[in-house]
């Protein structure tokens, strides 16, 4: 199979092409970028090697109809809600990897991108790609919405807590930690090494885009679930994110029960990873990897149960789930191109 | 003045010695060490340099006794209980560092930190330096117990929210960030470079021996707070420290309200900097320096307070505040030899 | 085919598990451990995950040699010279990571290492593997030397030069910089966060034990070569080798005819990649993966050339290369197992 | 005595307000910026704090020369060779932390920093500031040039060698490693983070410009010093420099013979400190100071001579090397607010 990437110059297009070049079911990968029209994708990024041959191409609609089957979009907002429909109409499957198409509600979408969204015709179409808690709807999808990095760490680390109503509506507070890769390639002040190393810096206070997607899909669950509270820092570190994440229960619980739940609720998924009782992943311990590790603990004293999920957010975060949710949209093994170990230390 | 350092191998110690050594009010420095008797310093920590001539002595109370008027303790749990009650018998003014005399109930000491607390007469008699909220007793002290330095960033953050009833009292959620220094400077697979590097760990969850100390504190403040939820995570950089505090507000509140109570809260306060609406430290910004920086937001969405409070981990959270305790002890200005700026980058 | 691997609970043994475990041609991997028999490797390396159900054993040479065919060591010194020969003498081939079969000389090793040496019959019988450069030895050896991480990215640098005579024989210096891992996992004060963090340190000044070893391999390939300089350096990095070579040029070179003869010389060598003219790599070009990246300058006012050698030193510098060695010895295609992009970033 | 400083904006500019704040002989800083007049500082540096109320004005060589007497240039390329003209005709001390006056030979500095020079009347009348060995035509300095980072722990490191002609003038290789602060706060690619971090790049190999600063020196100290190798290399951490520095013993030298050269050199330099025999300096035991650490050693098998110097570079590298320099100019004691330990760890 012919696959096509948009958006090959930044870290998640290089990152789906890492996977994409090894799976055992892609012949070969096309790669696209705005503006390198016929340069060697190894100028950018030396570490892929002149020998493998990969070419920029402009972005031609017409020739990545004839050329490809799917495509994986992997560019800055408002690139793909302007292009995928053009391959969607002329049925073509898309991937996408930016949040163009993960909000459903416009003005939700207006009020904390601030841009104009997608159509309302693909965005209702647009399946959102939280692998392990919707199969069903993405064994189907043509375009498929892939999560945001936060959102999937936060969303898998809340799942059974939510859907179980175990936690009181209104009291969830996520705590989340990255890495800057999640940045981009896109030099700033902000990512500035001199800037960020040594350095913890809080971003974005109750502002961050991911927030209402991490709600919406909260509230898909449970109706009642209020409002949370989520805030981000930038670690000195590449790659990596951790939500540490609270929330009160709602009723008598022990650390043993949820446990087990969680073992249960995750006992089909390959990448998800339930640490034993008393012990915690490390961002490192899935550095590379397609898994979300996650440890939880319960507080007698304050009747908090606190939840620790931890992603590669360039892999499970980005393009990692991306091919998981490849791997499903075309009736493959899920973990097809993405059995690889974590790189430790 | 002559001055005692007990611990000077230690990170703590050796940053005392960078403040001390110019300190206006001190001529001589004389360093302790239970190991390392007739040693140079510059041997342990050739960054102090030999020209300097420092020589490490083994602790002898009477030696310390005729020679120094001040002594300070950076050292490990179980050495300041049992050593300074010798010095104080003798009239010696003494600045401990460790937690040995921060918790005045023996059983929540010997509850958290599994080991034997001090005598209780000398317990009694310790003054909590969290030196911005206890001026009036610091100034009478003759042993001074110096926060931890996670207390000092949360309790300086908190302080204004609790002292006023204005969050919901079972409502704290403090997650804190730290740096490696924290930890010591004894080797351990814990603080091993590869395991740290690119790496966000959380530990002792629902666990860390900081969290009574806090508690203790804001319970004086306010009866009515509960337990706190409180998380420690390892950072890959070496000093600083960021407590993210969320709590509900009671009432309505407003960010314009809270930035007004906080700076006033600090005004006659050098080294606590409010920072303005919108804005948030980071803690490279405190890195070296005596600051503590803090930033408020509140969330209309969730009716939260968002207080961002860093500190250098070492500094404010150690050997500086030990210095402002010791310069309000003897009567000086508050801010003697702690009126540098932060290295930045 | 069944592996074995001693010394699993190391950063070598643990990276080779991480190829072993999907190379086409390997069906189990049993680790073994002097010291944790019994105990789940996850507990060690939770990032190697609980389903797979790895455990560790203790070294027992019949259980070994009646379980697997090829036997992996990744162990401190001292142990494969006694252990790799109890193998040997059965018939079964050893691939071993550790420094006890590189050098040919033992008053050499003991004058380096400041040990006792193996015993001189496997010495002599040990094929030094550094794959490029030895194939056809490498294919018939029962007991492969597996090269150190420095000796492999200058020689890898070198070998052009020395074996076609092109520069001065008493001119080489080497200036190696290296990441924390090589440095293993045994906590020390020498790798302890604090210490390695934001600071670059020389160590072993021309006392390196590698030294030798790529003396050994130089006047192997031209005799005249003298002795050569070479320092090296600890970097705040987890893993990443780059050399640093220097070298006069005994007669008019050019950069375009050096570039000619580096392409040459590595054409048919899939993991030695060379930079195009004016550019050079970065460690983190080849970070986890396989590759030897080489870029190389003359400069016509010194009339020195400079090689920049970069591996990741637990793959090309270890592991890696360890595979690839497996696989020459075994017949298979030299790559197998090892065709993965550097992550990057 | 109130001072300027232009260029504020940048790490040179911040660091000399570190100092300069609580230099004894300074009353006033004031601090200006080509682009943000009526800013505060702390809106870009947020570390200053707002109390101290330093604002930013716009560059008014008139309103400089009536307000302060000594101005401090920490500018990019071009801005100080066409600004201090003005001042210095006025008058005014000016000390340059920029490059414009490095290089006598106006056609050295063309061809390496491929721009055009100032004005050779300024050039000639510029003293160089390598301090320890130069005091004597700085002490009358009106334009003082202060040297380079690189040019700053090379140089050092280098001149008891070179001055007493112990080492083979063609023989001098110096690879040297840097901190990402020395590229200065303007983002771009090579200072991204995610680029930089877990990364050891090397760049403008044999093309650094400040080569010829360091061969100008040098070729002044002995004529007969052929063209130097002289690398750069960025390392994943902000701040400090460690020259390597190899060159060949001319005669018999021992490393004890060396040593106290070096001693004897550095004796009345109290920011020059030698390390005893068989240690080595390492960055971080100069971190936000003035030292710069020297260790030797002697390699019999090769007769190099090793010397390895480390620097702060935003210190002795530059704002302190240049507050040093302006304590000679004015006659005071050469370590006047200099005088404060290395930051550690």
């Amino acid at each position: 199979m012919n696959i096509a990437i948009i958006g090959a110059t930044g870290y998640g297009g290089i990152e789906l092409l890492r996977f994409l070049q090894h799976h055992p079911h892609v012949s070969n990968c096309f790669v696209y970028s705005s503006s390198q029209d016929g340069a060697l994708l190894a100028d950018s990024f030396p570490h892929i090697g002149e020998r493998e041959g990969l070419i920029l191409r402009k972005i031609d609609i017409e020739q990545i109809v004839s050329t490809c089957e799917v495509v994986f979009f992997a560019t800055p907002p408002g690139v793909s809600s302007e292009l995928a429909p053009l391959l969607i109409d002329q049925g073509m499957k898309v991937i996408d990897l930016s949040g163009d198409f993960r909000l459903k509600d416009r003005t939700v979408y207006e009020k904390w991108y601030k841009r104009q969204t997608a159509q309302n015709k693909y965005l209702q179409q647009a399946v959102y790609g939280l692998t392990e808690w919707n199969r069903e709807n993405i064994r189907s999808a043509q375009l498929l919405s892939n999560p945001g990095c936060y959102p999937t760490a936060t969303l898998l680390g809340l799942a059974p807590l939510v859907k179980n109503r175990l936690v009181e509506e209104d009291s969830i507070v996520v705590d989340a930690k990255s890495g800057v890769s999640g940045a981009g390639r896109q030099a700033s002040l902000n990512t500035h090494f001199s800037e960020v190393n040594e350095n913890v810096k809080i971003y974005k206070v109750n502002a961050h885009q991911h927030i209402p997607e991490i709600e919406q899909m909260l509230t898909d669950w449970d109706e009642h679930i209020q409002p949370i509270t989520f805030s981000t820092h930038l670690i000195p570190m590449t790659r990596g994110i951790m939500a540490t994440i609270y929330a009160k229960a709602k009723t008598d619980v022990s650390v043993e029960m949820l446990l087990d739940l969680y073992k249960t609720s995750y006992e089909n998924s390959t990448f998800v990873r339930i640490r034993k009782q008393g012990q915690f992943p490390s961002t490192k311990e899935v550095y590379g990897s397609n898994y979300c590790d996650i440890g939880i603990a319960y507080d007698e004293r304050t009747g908090r149960v606190t939840v620790v999920s931890v992603i590669d957010n360039l892999v499970k975060g980005a393009a990692g789930q991306a091919i998981q949710n490849f791997n499903v949209m075309m009736g493959w093994d899920e973990t097809s191109g993405l059995l690889f170990a974590p790189i430790y230390p």
